[in-house]
């Protein structure tokens, strides 16, 4: 999508044909800086440390690690060993074994000679993979929103409130849920997007209101708090969210605080909808709120703001007393029944096993 | 209750007999400082600017803040205008509306040169009462908290979650929601804490953690998407939160955020208590959801955040991008039918108007 008016693409891989770029996400919405990535041991970095945060652009970053490592040894000793460390940069994120898994099935049976071509090959098929993706959630979506605004008083907004940032920025391009908010946009109906904070990363106000704003998306950022007052007032038509992993019965596991605007939106019956690549989807995992491992990241996220003071510094600042502990729990699940349907490639999908299985026959069927 | 061993009010007269102290709740938790009252403008500002807040504390400044304005000019107009400006200066908060009318029904009968006494003398009366009412909040509350211990093992935590402030800081002691917990810290039960923070304006990170940790209450500051992940994973045995404003039918009006909690709470069997003095009780609201006017204040509350940097500066940072809108909705309605009880000095109320006017019938009847 657009950046100061030009294309940009989360990752890409730079006119050196080897190193790859992306946006360092930590950065925004401050500064836009172009990250250089060039090991495997970078590619691990930059998911670790969520300068690439989001499950298909972190399933992207991981299979150009790969590539990278291979670059570097493409024996079988140096690809077992890049599939490990990348694995272990983000715990939750199931499309990062998912791209992981693909380029080692790949890459194993190959020549060592052949590894390298074969590797970027595919994680540039990936990355593309993830575009057409997106755009057909988009499509999808987009349906949903022509239904809402073909009951709407002409010139009223059809508003959508999403948490976190399943943008552009989270996948290689077009975002999951904000593909059918962009196709909307564009193509002329009068959408604005309720964006939460989203606590303690911010990506909401940091990431989600920046793409929005930079390409001309009317939106309002509001506290995480908020969310459920707008539903009880009739001030949300439609929520829409991504998710890091969908088990085969459902459950969303997404952001912190997903599940608590499904509990409102089901309170008020506001329509929730979660947008997803099909990889996205843990056919094994049949209970997600029992099942999904819950990501404990740094109490400094929590305990501490980073942000721009009034003269242009970017400083970190806490806003917990010393000596207060701090929990920093990064995700939570929504169980199947408060998610009125799966936005996903191949169209809309009431959330439980059977629709699953039967729409991605080629991955639910084995179970 | 303490700061650094020495016992403290939020608001007290100082020594000269006429000013009024109070602790500067903005500047916490970086730094104690003590802010001196001399007028009814002062009062006014300190409400509106949130120096102090919380709605049993907004009355007693009021109370005072009118006290200090017949100190000045004890006329009828000068008792009106008071009136007025101390009243707009929170719209949402019933307690400052029932201690002005309080202050004004007494004072209006008497004669010019026996108001300032009287005002002073019923401003310490109105600040001694709330200390007594939030003890016995304290001990119906107990008695919750020790019917949940009997079923806990020897040594597990009684878990409790708190929302903002409804702690010592926001009452003239104790606090509402707190009452109980420093009851049952200093009775020996092991209670722990998880504090929300309370976006936008911190009070839960900045005023709960701070008085918990200088009374050694054990507690843990977690972001407010936080909640409802751990009352799925049975981590919260009771949330208690406080209150502005309770509606005849038992709608509860507190903090945004609040009701995203409540439907968390039900979602998941956990008791959801709301601790309140009977003034905070509006008998002529019939629904809270549909009558409370929600105040809506600067979008720079949540546009920014203010900590302290690592040298120990005190700043203001943004964290939305330029050009972003932001909305901020103070507070919003929980409906009685999410609420388990209601925690008044009175005992534990069904959040219904037959069990408010049955325990209230001095105020309730007459609706």
């Amino acid at each position: 999508m657009k950046v100061d008016g030009r294309h940009f693409r989360s990752i890409w891989l730079e006119d050196d044909g080897w190193t790859v770029g992306a946006i360092d996400q930590r950065r925004l919405p401050h500064e836009f800086v172009v990250a250089r990535i060039a090991s495997a041991a970078d590619a691990t970095e930059a998911i670790h440390s969520m300068l690439v945060r989001g499950a298909p652009l972190i399933g992207a970053t991981a299979a150009y690690g790969m590539a990278l490592a291979m670059r570097t040894d493409a024996s079988d000793a140096a690809l077992d060993r890049a599939y490990a460390m990348l694995l272990a940069a983000r715990p939750t994120a199931i499309n990062l074994k998912w791209a992981l898994d693909e380029m080692a099935r790949l890459l194993r049976p190959l020549p060592a000679s052949e590894r390298v071509a074969a590797a970027y090959q595919r994680a540039s098929e990936i990355a593309e993979e993830d575009v057409a993706i997106n755009q057909g959630i988009g499509r999808h979506g987009l349906a949903l929103i022509e239904q809402i605004a073909a009951t709407k008083q002409p010139g009223e907004p059809i508003n959508i409130l999403t948490h976190c940032n399943a943008g552009w920025l989270a996948t290689v391009d077009w975002g999951t849920a904000t593909a059918p908010i962009y196709l909307a946009h564009d193509s002329g109906l009068k959408v604005h997007v309720w964006v939460d904070e989203t606590r303690p990363r911010n990506q909401g106000a940091s990431l989600t209101a920046w793409e929005l704003g930079h390409h001309g998306v009317p939106h309002t950022v509001i506290s995480d708090n908020t969310g459920g007052h707008l539903m009880q007032h009739r001030m949300v038509d439609l929520a829409i969210v991504g998710t890091d992993r969908v088990a085969a019965n459902g459950d969303v596991c997404n952001k912190i605080g997903t599940y608590l605007k499904a509990l409102a939106a089901h309170d008020n019956g506001v329509p929730f909808y979660v947008a997803l690549p099909s990889p996205t989807i843990d056919f094994s995992i049949d209970d997600g709120i029992r099942q999904i491992p819950i990501e404990q990241r740094s109490t400094e996220e929590v305990a501490t703001m980073t942000g721009r003071t009034a003269d242009g510094r970017v400083e970190t600042v806490r806003v917990v007393p010393d000596g207060s502990p701090v929990a920093n729990y990064a995700f939570d699940v929504t169980p199947a029944r408060l998610v009125t349907g799966l936005i996903t490639e191949r169209g809309l999908l009431r959330p439980e096993r059977a629709a699953l299985a039967s729409a991605f026959p080629e991955r639910g069927a084995g179970h």
